[in-house]
């Protein structure tokens, strides 16, 4: 089976280097030649722009691109994707976008006759390397199944979340209380050693107490292994404020109030600016270690 | 062994019923004559005052009060516990109350030779009647010793949580979490319905996902029990909103900032404000669908 | 002197008949066929649709839009204004949107060769009517100084506040400060009552101390205009979640955090969709109220 | 006219002084033996306790205390004022303490035949060494008129607020909304200058406009007179902070929402614990500005 890949990014790159090894036939586009040398050194035959990738002999296309701008290029734009593919051909996204764009994109998509899929992931460059990720993904059923092998070869949990643009909302929607939860840990955990409690005993209560949450066991700001290991790798915090950022825009355009998602987004910016983008998110309890 | 208890109300009732039906010989005091009866119906001796049972022959008083008002009164009062208790009768304070105070008291306490813990509880009404609370105890290891076969006869989970007024520091701790996870879940699951996915369906990703806390999993807001009841029962959202104002008076007296958790005390005053204050608090979510 | 002028709503429709009254020769656009005809009865001339404005003889073209993509649409579509206008002429953008938009648009038209100014508004339909307008006006020295007739003949307070974009900065920044103080008035004035005060008096105190400002003083939002008349007419609450949302996505752009500018934009959303979105702005004290 | 006077602090030190200038007769206390040697020097009698003022043939009483724990200790402790103090004999506490504290003392006060105004004082240590204070005074209207002539030798603005209380009130208020409004003016100003505004030009515009404030005009956090002069002396964070924390607990006990004013005690709290507490409230701006 023939695939057309675009963008090789951190992500993008290991995901077609799996699908390369699963046996698939990989035509790839990337604006950085590095990488679309990367991609070429494992087999996969490299092209001049996402339309010809269109103009290729695929039955599905996957892209995996930083934002909403880019997506709509790629597809929309004047040289783009939509312009030349030929109908019948599946389309992924996997990028990271917010739902209401996704849904355009792929209206304009259906109407010019091809099927789309929005197919987010989580589970971070780790993730995207072992073939581990989670596919939150957004269409038809018939296209999800059409899907699935595919996205099969790079990730082990492939959930159907519903019509167009639910793969977007579901990612949106976890994040956004992932981010908040996790300014909650770093909350209490701060609190609690403040007032004089350990750490570790206070998280072994939380976690199996009502104020347990994937936070407090998995990813514990104070003691757990982002924390042991100085909060390097993991789930960047520039990350978490993108997705924050969706959450908020989303929520402002169907007119849905997320109180604590705007303040924990606002926090994630603070901390970012004092120079933390790099840090797993977990870090942010660092804000509330200032004195 | 012989047992003073004082504060019969929707909690201390059942705990002392369970304290009679495992053997304890009771003498109990409330200013409820009626609750005072119930538990002499089911074995106990009622006295006038709690200097009656401080002067009665016990070997360890039980607390259950609404506030640290209260629980001041009680033990630090002119004609309270300390006034009269003998030397080495050990006092176990179960009511919610600010650290500090607590601290305050088990200092008084021990100058006048009564070993204290402080040992709040979490489980409910439903866990008082069954005996299947969870004691958070603060104090010293040989006390807490001391405690563990009265504290067993009412609940299942005995936590020691280190030294006078740790108790206290993880109820407060756990619950501030507790209280601003609840709302993370109750604006991700409002979000993610008004961009058009199913609750059950997101509920189940959630779940499975880095946002996956006991609010969204046994508590959820759109489609856990409560909400299947009408947020009738349950944990309070008037029992939340104190809870967080003890976190944010604990935070402020030790300088720790609580943004989150200060914001969800407000918004639990502005919900309760709205005639919801008996609701289970994942009723919070009604906040969120106004439109 | 001949103006072209696109956007005949609430604002642009008065501030065009204003024009019309000073003596400018005015052609007019807008999808309201209705608007159309009450600015053609007061002597306008009507066109067909904004590219054949730009083809007319004009000296400059005056745009009051409601978002930011109608601005983009209108300047930047295939047959847009930038498409047909001639070199030299001219563009006013009134319309409220982010600056980074603006500066966008700015860029494309002065690059084709058109002096462009960013020049929102604020004082409303009865500044608009009145003729009391003030206008906040980014862009170069010389093209301001050009403009300053034109815009007299709608305001009387023109302010030249930079560069391309600044217009736009001045009116978002100043408008994320009077949501918050707004809100924070709602909240001084509702505890001072509910501790016990009379409106007045507290008003009259804050009005002479440092919690002063236009929203105690002005607009005061129990014991102000709106209020009496039942907080009908106005800043209505709509159109201030507009401006924070403007502010807010201004802000993320440029990295900035605002976390009461965030958190106000959150409880205007969620008055607004209790069904207050018509209501004066100083309406949000009910938020307040509600017990 | 002989007058007691206890607390002899930044504020009580200067206060005493304009009343020993103004020729009234004073017997003082404090702790600090060096606070009264000033007082002394300027003709004050020392006397060794409150209870001694008390027995004092005083005709007023004043004092200017931290904090309500001192207030109800000096007032109603076993060695307090009320336990020695001639019926008839004035009280007035300056001090800032919350209104619900300040009525409790007031209402033992009157029930011993005492009437009691409590006038907390805005204007800082410059106006209490000037003599320019304002005295937010509560009680009845006749206390307040023979207080008056007191206030007057003190402070230059003396308001009668209402009932016992209100004085407090009146401060918590008023405060209440300067914290929100000068971190609203922080956002405001750092995002305009962040999107590329002068921060002259843009204060210019906003104390024309309804953004402006006592905040923007006279304390601007980036044009005033504190930030010129690196945010030293002026209304330190931390009495900020102090009063915020009285805002939000009368809040709290009167069931009351302060969302922005919570968030605003909290950012104050995390800006002080960066070490900053003894800055002028304004300085809060560095915590937007630390990219």
């Amino acid at each position: 089976m023939r695939i057309g890949f675009i963008g090789l990014g951190n992500m993008g790159g290991p995901m077609a280097a799996n699908l390369l090894k699963a046996g698939f036939d990989l035509s790839v586009f990337d604006l950085s030649t590095k990488a679309v040398e990367a991609a070429a050194a494992l087999g996969a035959r490299s092209v001049g722009s996402p339309a010809e990738i269109a103009r290729d002999d695929v039955e599905a296309i996957i892209t995996m691109l930083p934002a909403a701008a880019h997506v709509k290029q790629v597809y929309l734009g004047d040289d783009g994707l939509l312009a030349s593919v030929q109908p019948g051909v599946l389309l992924i996204d996997s990028s990271t976008i917010d739902p209401l764009n996704a849904r355009e994109v792929s209206a304009v998509a259906h109407a010019k006759g091809n099927p789309m899929l929005d197919a987010p992931v989580s589970g971070g460059t780790a993730g995207a390397a072992a073939g581990t990720l989670t596919f939150m993904v957004g269409g038809e059923q018939a296209d999800f199944d059409r899907a699935r092998p595919v996205l099969a070869a790079m990730g082990k949990n492939i959930v159907h979340c519903g019509g167009a643009g639910n793969g977007q909302v579901a990612k949106v929607a976890n994040n956004l209380l992932l981010g908040i939860s996790m300014i909650g840990v770093a909350e209490a955990m701060s609190l609690g050693v403040k007032l004089g409690m350990d750490a570790e005993v206070l998280a072994g209560i939380i976690n199996t107490s009502s104020g347990r949450c994937w936070s407090s066991e998995v990813n514990n700001p104070l003691t757990g292994a982002p924390a042991a290991r100085g909060y390097s790798g993991g789930f960047g915090t520039d990350l978490m404020l993108k997705d924050l950022g969706l959450a908020s825009e989303a929520a402002r355009q169907v007119r849905q109030p997320v109180l604590l998602g705007a303040l924990a987004q606002q926090l994630f910016q603070t901390f970012s600016n004092q120079g933390n983008g790099q840090l797993d998110f977990s870090a942010i309890v660092k804000l509330y270690q200032q004195d």
